[in-house]
């Protein structure tokens, strides 16, 4: 599936929220916001639901990260293969809480551009941002490690970052969509990310610990 | 679910003969062995079908890597409490293309034992075999990493380290199950490893790459 | 070198008072407290200055870490082989700030033992050190890591965990040698530490951020 | 002390014939044939050895590896004051027998900048070189990691590599210096790359593994 932006990217983590049938309710909330609202909005459910929520879902699904590997004798480790052939759109690549070698995320991002798939590269500075940007994912995703989770908008804290990181990334590839993260919670949050440039936000916490995710989600997308 | 010995364990790795439809297949498979055969079968799918075939399998399944790793802020990893919450029996632990920090699977036995989850952490020696049973994991499987996948079965090839590894782990803590793996086609290998004193074996080529998964399983099957 | 027991060692690990000329002054403060009290004092010295100190030393030298490798293309990396080319006796294994899996463990052990250099495993609980003494290394060094650095001595603290592990690893093997750590600053800690079975101490910042390294070290050899 | 370009950069990595003696005797004949010819050339020591070898060199000497970290509470890990307090003037990043996290790179680059250390990223293709040059460091060494060891010189072998590599380079940063290597054993492939743009070379085993190493650099200068 196309991801569309301006965008929504919901990554549920490895909270217990978002765990089990929990996970498949982030999905529902998810697909309801995106049909009522026409939001775009793509989910990063647990690894672990991958297949069986890929496997039902109306909106785009990425994986919270493969591993740079090709299919075979790999004990637990996920290919892009494996995400392909259950239905993924997607993936993330170098989250914070992730990182992964360069040399492994030009390996992820090329190898899924010739299997169709879709790649956001998140990086954490203006620096890191122009280096991902020169591997040609489809979305760079800065996010500043410090406001992860803290409710505090990167598009206040450090609104620099973000419009540094899209001059920058643009300099060097201008096919390159950038969104940015960390403290993302509100409608308000995601017009002032888009304000920067950006198109589109990525976030956790601020929909998976909501009382109302669905809420949140509302209020997110009449941000777009 | 619990798991009965003499146990075959097959760990369906990251082949491509392993992924999306294939690994719903290779389910069926053991399924059908086992209730035919009445053969203990566990099955390991790849990390992302895991819900998807733990929220379906008539036999017990294991995932094949968790990592050591509250839930929380943590994208992209394994918890136990995720494989739990999708049906997991239990999860195969420093697989020798996944080996872990001594100090993780400890962390990972304790919690895991905590949290009603069976383990079976996977060794290259007789004195890994030794240190594992220390941590009074459900199952050690000894299997020589260079006969992985060569179809020389580590029951002729090595016959000591797996009669040796049943010693040294009896001597530590008698509760602990030992399987052997590395090269196991037939049921003659299920057989050999038996009289060696192991409990059942931890497979995966041998079926998964195998023409017929489920012919294979059978002539495994007759061995235990 | 021999290393007698009971034994102080003091890794200077990674702090700027351990650096360059400092990394000297201490290996000087060792050297005077071991001959002066007769204490048996072992040094690991930062990374990059191993052959600079066991070139010179007069009392033996570990390093703080080596890796699971044999010698060849491998940049950056530290072999068995160089420390010994440079005069090491021995090498720290498996610090709480360098955790390394299981099977490099035990290859590290078996390996230096055949070489001739001594190990010691660092482990965080008493069935991780139950586990470590399997491999047979010359000393288990028990340190819960929640203390290190705190300047709470383990052996007031927690002193069922050097109790427990002694007990352990001398069921398991009785020719480990056991050591603590964790929190040790002063002699009195060291004699607690050696009343509660464990022949020693690992310690780090009681000595490398004392104002006067030589006399904490005197302070520490009156508790042998 | 400061690079001059076109340089020669020696990395002895960890073998048997780089350490202890032998990595003072490759000093030594790097240092002569400096002095001879005039040849700039850096010497990269086992890690172990560093202090010792940049405590007495009359050329620029580089670590082979430094980790992300600060000064500290760090066993075993190599800082960047570390090995500016024993008198490197800089260090290898992202060897590819020693590859690092993206965000990584870009805070070892950035620091080593502040703290007045020269930095030479490793790639392996024209991407990755690209990306790295986006983090300004002072040089960037191309190397396809399956002609690293061969004797094939990638100035042969795969010449657009170097080619390509310097164009994306100075696209992105025309400041960065681009070496290449791989295969590099005479001074006709140094003249070779050259040729194609870079502006010298990264290599180990062709003079590490020489019968007479000095006479191997004396060739490679020729090549200048």
């Amino acid at each position: 599936m196309a991801v569309k932006t301006p965008v929504i990217m919901l990554n549920v983590k490895a909270y217990e929220e978002s765990s089990g049938e929990r996970g498949l309710a982030l999905l529902k909330a998810c697909e309801e916001v995106s049909e009522e609202t026409g939001a775009s909005i793509v989910i990063s459910p647990q690894q672990v639901q991958l297949a069986q929520i890929a496997g039902q879902a109306k909106i785009p699904v990425f994986a919270q990260h493969v591993d740079a590997l090709e299919p075979g004798s790999r004990t637990g480790w996920v290919t892009l293969q494996s995400i392909k052939s259950v239905g993924a759109s997607g993936t993330l690549v170098n989250h914070s809480e992730h990182r992964l070698k360069l040399a492994d995320i030009e390996w992820i991002v090329s190898k899924a551009r010739e299997m169709g798939l879709q790649t956001c590269v998140c990086t954490n500075n203006v620096a890191v941002s122009k280096a991902a940007a020169a591997l040609s994912p489809d979305f760079v995703a800065v996010e500043p490690p410090e406001l992860i989770g803290t409710g505090i908008p990167v598009s206040k804290a450090d609104p620099d970052i973000v419009k540094n990181s899209v001059d920058s990334v643009m300099e060097v590839n201008d096919k390159v969509v950038v969104l940015c993260g960390a403290g993302i919670t509100t409608g308000e949050d995601v017009k002032a990310a888009i304000e920067l440039g950006s198109q589109g936000v990525l976030l956790a916490s601020g929909v998976v610990k909501a009382k109302d995710p669905k809420a949140a989600l509302l209020d997110l997308a009449s941000g777009l």
